[in-house]
């Protein structure tokens, strides 16, 4: 049975396997020492724009998210994010547990409004009992969002003004980052979001590696002694060997975006293929994820035939799923989703 | 000039006052093992007709909410209230600083609707993904609340049951309790709240005392080790007579109940000036704290003459602010405001 | 029977139960702002020789430790003590809870070694692993220790330099100050203190207050927005007035130093008296703690007598007992104390 | 140049890496939900002998100790473990993160001594102030142990006993488990530990894996919600497949036995060369880690022609540095390290 259930059933890309193969006789320094690790490093910061950033990796994505978060917040601070937010929602409370509080502002199909923002922070300084309050001391978004969707160039521009004005950090969370780069709806680059944001994770575990995310601080701004803080959260993986041949891997002939781009394409035949046969998008979005309402009656058959993730209710018959592409979704498996979807 | 600002602008009952140098010359143990603490403990037992339940003497409110929090939950849980609960706006993150996330339910004139918490609950078991997600671990409410509502009977047993459904805590935060239990619209007891939460606090620093909060567990479910689990917090204080000879004189001949019944008619003096006074009443309520809606040009005048806190922004131009009585408001401040708010 | 089991035993001075009565009737604002706190807070400026300096009021001992070292480590620090340190043995994990370790030192007679400190630090930046460790961010000392020992002005300076050298802040808790400045056998004064530390604790608890402890950073260097570290530890007072109100009062006519050296001159005949009566001493101290060393028999009936603490174990049939004088000590509780060791 | 630093220098055993290849096409859920994972479960349990228990998989040594730590220990206990304990040394303070002080007791070769553990809890108990101090919670032991030195039988089982009278856990830390179960001087076995411990590590990472540790408990004592645990400190790896498949193909046909087996023959062999050339022990132990002393200038000549770990400085002219081997040593290497030896 063919699955679209998410992103990360399947393995690596192949060329991953075959370098770490390679490389796999190799004597190598461990904690991301290694030469490999500072080939990827250097290749995503020519990616980026960003000579002067640093990059680290890190082995997961809610991993990745509690420790910039707790390394760049004072004790006295929250991150504000969408209600709908990764960090709000689905990691267990992996921030709370660092201590911080996540602020919650309302999504707007999964964003944040750059003028309730504003509008949060102005209001926060004005109200004399802010120091019984937990300070906002930094910006979360996802790009692509939990929703798929995508802040325009602009709309980045304004939350990164924002932040900037009140000096707090602007984190992008890029666990799809690759999707929402090759999207063909985004005026967004990557060098763009290096310039807009203090600090952004390039997925790799949902965009054609093992496991892996690679977290840039674009400027001169890492704080101090991260490999410390990454050891002290059980985030220093021994091999760094791993993450760093998987990255150079990604980086190397832009296979990050020539794989991203093929989970689009089969996007936008998934989509075509929902539209033909009429079922009503709760929400169509430029990149790998698309959300379907579905009949519950009509959900129960299709499960029986295709994989894809429950998303949540829709009243009392209802149900919103999602299908998911990926890098490795393969051309067949579109063809058999167009029939399937014909026989329910 | 004359102040409403708050219930804790006022020093203690004389009476405290009177025992605290009567019992000075005494010598005695520490940590809450002293005699007065003992006597406190049983009267407090015996007005909520638990004799089997536990006592801890706290020193102030939001070291009570996170002390009683965190000795309640697992880590992997998280505690349900009302968006506007004091632990999710007013301390400073103190609860998520014990690691534990404040799952925010929709407030109704700053009270938890047990039917929206019934859902939230259901719909938390449904989602597949909740072991992704914070367990709901205790439900938050404060009686009276933020804004000086109080719950009725019934609703305090539908949320007792609800949470006795899911094996899960209810914890009332009575830091203006004894307004609560002196209002002339409630129809809750002090052994109701016993009977019907699992842990909850009556307040003294805001109702007579210098500072002090004690901490009820009505049943035999006090956790283990709860003078340890406060130490490693800082909140055990080593003169703990201080906290006992307090609680002992507010627990003797009913002075917590007599003092906050006083509150109780100077605020409902207080609520019959304003509506006189063609004020009107952005919330209007059975206890101690009544919230005035003032166009922001008179809330300069009156700033002048009497004061109050601020409360919130309602538009551009108008502004609620709240007038709090407590037990040391006098007669003579109730005329003079009255006078005043002619002149105005 | 009397008691010479600890300095919290005893309730407050008597000047500063006549002040709290004196300004009962007083409508003052919370949280510290009031002007008793202001005025305390100048008074101990002045004392410290320390104009530019900020002092902030909290409640006890271990809640001073736990906010004054969370405010002011980096999360990868940790705390060096002595392995006798308050905050390593009688703090239930306080700091740890905190999340910061306190790195062990030995100790002497309660103290930490200069020279030990420094061959710590030098080994510690040595070793190639060390940002796999936890990285040494303060000093922890207390004077006097938990034995009653001092430092004296030539360790102190040179604590201090090694400190200063490391640009890591020093921290003197200073529990039982009083009975260290006001020793006989001490040449450090508090504006030495202030000199050398980065911040200290100038202790009420013990030295005729209810309860609290003064926290003085001597120069620019308290942490921004230090009330909403304390709130969101449950530190914070509502009614801050209390503690005002006791430091204004131990800091006028240095109050604070004439009960201090009452206890020490008690101290003095204390160890007059085990002397003639030729008890032998553990350690005799130059403060207010004195640890006498009893045949477990004779402890035993002593111990229905007089009130003593249990210290530690010495050996099978021996104990190590603390005496403790305090500012409340009465000339009759020593002649007493004489007696009772003669018929013994 | 060839490298005795560590036992992470080496990518992962080839069938590993062959067995991710042939299954890298598959679909297959996250989270450890796969059918790898389920079968790496059954075989690790028939390896233990625990048909009843639970394991989990979790990517790094550091995250496994802090995980089992933060989810068996109370808010109010500590874990004991060895002054050179790695959890108390070179984990960057992670479970002091998590709330939890690590206990330590004197180090033997490495090891706790199991008298001195009783009468460490002994004491605890007897001192009437222990409500003031951290609660023993759990013993942590290394097998191997960080010197390479292993516990026999009787030893186990003393501490084991001693773990269950005082009703705590007593975990043990495989990092390098199968160079330990593999020496030719131990006789414990894998059951042997499965029955004396409440719960373990087995280290992929150290041993044959990418990466990789497996969490044993061995009875049905597995705290409720681990999942949810792991995921609040972001360990939980949504790719579980590169764990399942590592750890599956490691319990196949005893492959993991039989490359530890290696790794100790060669150790034999490096012991003997040492031997051979005169180079003084600085610990001579049955498992895959040697201690050697060397001279500076000896250890200055040694470091151009083959890599190890600098240990700890011994006096002013000597330093102790480890030779480690591991299931990748080869033979050659030996061979060229013998010759080596002699040339220096």
């Amino acid at each position: 049975m063919i699955s679209f259930e998410s992103d990360y059933i399947e393995g690596a890309h192949p060329r991953i396997l075959q370098r770490l193969t390679e490389s796999n006789l190799e004597q190598l320094p461990g904690y991301g020492t290694d030469l490999y690790c500072a080939s990827a490093r250097k290749r995503i910061k020519a990616a980026c724009a960003c000579p002067d950033g640093a990059v680290h990796f890190l082995v997961g994505g809610t991993q990745t998210n509690l420790v910039v978060i707790a390394a760049l917040l004072q004790s006295y601070e929250g991150v504000i994010a969408a209600k709908t937010g990764h960090i709000n929602v689905h990691e267990a409370g992996a921030i709370e547990y660092t201590g911080h509080k996540v602020l919650e502002l309302p999504q707007h199909a999964g964003k944040l409004s750059p003028s309730e923002l504003l509008a949060y922070l102005q209001a926060f300084y004005q109200d004399e009992t802010h120091p019984h309050m937990v300070f906002p001391g930094m910006v979360y978004i996802s790009h692509p969002t939990e929703y798929g969707t995508l802040y325009t160039k602009e709309e980045l521009t304004e939350l990164s003004n924002i932040c900037r004005a009140y000096e707090i950090p602007l984190f992008l969370d890029g666990a799809r980052l690759g999707y929402g780069l090759a999207s063909l709806q985004t005026d967004v680059t990557l060098s763009d979001i290096a310039a807009l944001c203090d600090v952004f994770s390039i997925g790799g575990t949902k965009v054609g590696a093992l496991c892996g995310e690679a977290v840039v601080f674009p400027g001169r701004n890492a704080p101090l002694h991260f490999l410390t803080i990454a050891k002290q959260h059980g985030a220093l993986l021994a091999k760094g060997r791993l993450l760093g041949i998987q990255f150079d891997t990604l980086f190397t002939d832009r296979l990050y975006w020539k794989i991203s781009r093929h989970a689009i394409e089969m996007a936008e035949q998934l989509k075509q293929i929902f539209r033909e046969k009429n079922y009503p998008f709760y929400l169509e979005t430029p990149t790998n994820q698309q959300f379907i309402l579905l009949e519950n009656r009509q959900m129960e058959n299709l499960k029986q035939k295709v994989g894809f993730s429950f998303w949540q209710t829709a009243g009392e018959r209802h149900t919103v799923v999602r299908f998911a592409t990926s890098w490795a979704t393969k051309q067949e498996d579109m063809d058999l989703l167009r029939t399937l979807l014909s026989s329910v």
